[in-house]
């Protein structure tokens, strides 16, 4: 047995400018180094408390049933969809890319019957089309995403399909992973019963904690069900019970997450959300037109393009692997490569939360500029 | 919509003396403060090797699915039971405490016949009794906890339950979530089939991981499945891809966790496992003896009491909560109480990873003495 117990942790310091991690700020990084606190104590309840204040915010609602999962966003996605699945429940999936391939995907897991309504990657869904099928057939739920990682594509219209889908007697589950704290998302205002998110992402946090909300129609949904939550660890009717007044012991809760997921919704509050949306905003512009001016034109068109992540078109002459290894190696830069239909095609851009800066978006056209004319 | 920010983080210096989390060394804090790597660059990738491979050190194991799932103890529980449970499955559960019971409870939420043997909580099992109900009856797994955190008992024989559980044709499933790091755990020697474990008890590191290996035969029943793991997020196959030589997206690591568990492991092995074992008896000893002192006898006999959580008795005249919380306040010491049958009668100590030091053993008994004389 290899008894080597290797060097001390030694890191280059990565920009991240890729879908997620993005970078986090200094504060959040020493918020970790807090001596930890039981579980059960009542300073940790109260930092519970406080975090769910703070998500409350930002997530836009009075939702009592707002919380963080103990586990990255894709635990937040299980969430939201484990809690409100029974099997054989009919359940919509909106597909527009990756993420939305995965929501099915979980869905079946779940026992759910699952139909899907797609466009293709990169596009977004008209109202009208996501209506039509929700009047073929009578389903629990509609499931979309807000802002799809792997294309860059903004689903707007969301208040207009989430009436559509209470017309028809369905929740809305909103995925608002790579939206939320960098772009709107007003829960109560667009009235969708379910939303998840990652702390990764906009909201400059360490992944390990997914912020979800609850409305009160689908909690009532919740607390009928007639079979128990396949997944213990995200059934939310244990963890509600361990966020709200009974303190009812569920699981060990990821303390120092926790408290670094307090810092960075203090961050973003601070900022205030205005300020923020329109920092992400004035970023993503000036990436835009750096990338239009390098023959890298984004993917999605400006009315349905996300501030926070990027996709341009990569012409064939680019080395998509070359180009990104070099831009790790020689600049520290860290951006991703395109999955599924649009590997090779795109690169995908992150400008979110701490990452979402003047300095590293002219650091990062400088350096494509000199990678490509000089492969 | 209430708008306070909250004011800085300020905890107070607890000393944890409870069933987990224990304290966490200054350099696995500080570790946490290392800014961001993505989830898939070649420094995190090397991160998750060293870890991996440090982690077989310490399970002592050669087990090629080595690693930690994305979550808490909890996590790592369910997912040694979701990945080799499909509906319908035999199970058998050897119930001796209160994490016996969510065994249970987690293995007929993913559709399992479950089984339980069963003693009183604060006793053991004798082979004898788990080998006759795998005589009656074919289970696909056996599980069973080694060291039961709601009583302070330890299950002794876990290589011949294992012997027995083989010859009936089971898979083992061992709890080692208050054993790993505090007392021998020989994954290989014992021919234990999956055992998971937590980061925040005697390895120290903060919650947000949960360790878990899977040996050969187990991974060939995994793998040979006719139904998807219902869990995805948890879902080993899938994790697997992540940790091996795919380097497939699965889901995106908590990285700073992650920074925490590689130091957290390195400093378990720079003490070396046996030096570590015999500082965690040698301090068990003298809190016992201390407790002796106090009238406060533990519950488990020696020969299968834990070296990581003791379980004093209280006597009738002693109140449970008020001396506790006068720990807290006065003493910024945390103990926990008993619950289940043994709520009121029992505390739960830990001296678990960084916690385990004379200072705080001494401490605890002094206070405990003044505590108890003037009520």
């Amino acid at each position: 047995m290899d008894n080597q117990i290797f060097a001390d942790l030694d890191t280059s310091p990565r920009i991240l400018l890729g879908p997620g991690p993005s970078m986090v700020s200094p504060r959040v990084l020493r918020s970790m180094t807090t001596p930890l606190l039981g579980h059960l104590d009542p300073e940790f309840l109260k930092v519970m408390d406080e975090e769910q204040a703070l998500l409350r915010l930002v997530f836009q609602t009075r939702n009592e049933l707002t919380l963080t999962v103990p586990g990255t966003g894709s635990a937040g996605m299980e969430a939201a969809l484990s809690n409100f699945i029974e099997p054989g429940d009919p359940v919509l999936i909106a597909v527009m890319g990756f993420f939305g391939e995965r929501l099915a995907e979980m869905a079946r897991r779940y026992g759910a019957q699952v139909d899907r309504v797609e466009v293709a990657w990169g596009q977004k869904f008209d109202p009208a089309e996501i209506e039509q099928a929700l009047k073929a057939k009578k389903y629990k739920l509609l499931v979309m995403v807000h802002a799809e990682t792997s294309t860059g594509a903004l689903q707007t219209h969301v208040p207009e399909i989430a009436a559509a889908a209470h017309r028809a007697g369905a929740l809305v589950v909103l995925d608002t992973v790579t939206s939320l704290g960098g772009l709107p998302v007003e829960i109560d205002r667009w009235d969708v019963d379910i939303a998840y998110s990652a702390a990764q992402k906009s909201l400059s946090c360490p992944p390990g904690l997914a912020p979800i909300t609850v409305s009160a129609r689908a909690r009532e949904v919740l607390q009928n069900r007639k079979t128990p939550v396949a997944n213990w660890y995200l059934d939310l009717t244990g963890l509600e019970k361990y966020w709200g007044p009974a303190r009812a012991y569920h699981h060990t809760a990821p303390i120092s997450t926790h408290f670094a997921m307090r810092e960075g919704l203090r961050i973003v509050l601070e900022e205030g959300l205005e300020a923020r949306f329109a920092r992400h905003r004035a970023h993503a512009e000036i990436l835009w037109e750096g990338l239009e001016a390098l023959d890298l034109p984004p993917l999605i068109p400006l009315d349905y393009r996300l501030p926070t992540l990027t996709t341009p078109q990569l012409s064939p002459s680019i080395d998509d692997i070359t180009v990104r290894r070099r831009l790790l190696d020689e600049y520290n830069i860290e951006i991703a490569g395109g999955f599924g239909p649009l590997k090779g095609k795109v690169w995908r851009i992150g400008l979110m939360g701490f990452s979402s800066r003047r300095e590293n978006v002219v650091l990062l056209l400088s350096a494509l500029r000199d990678l490509l004319q000089s492969p």
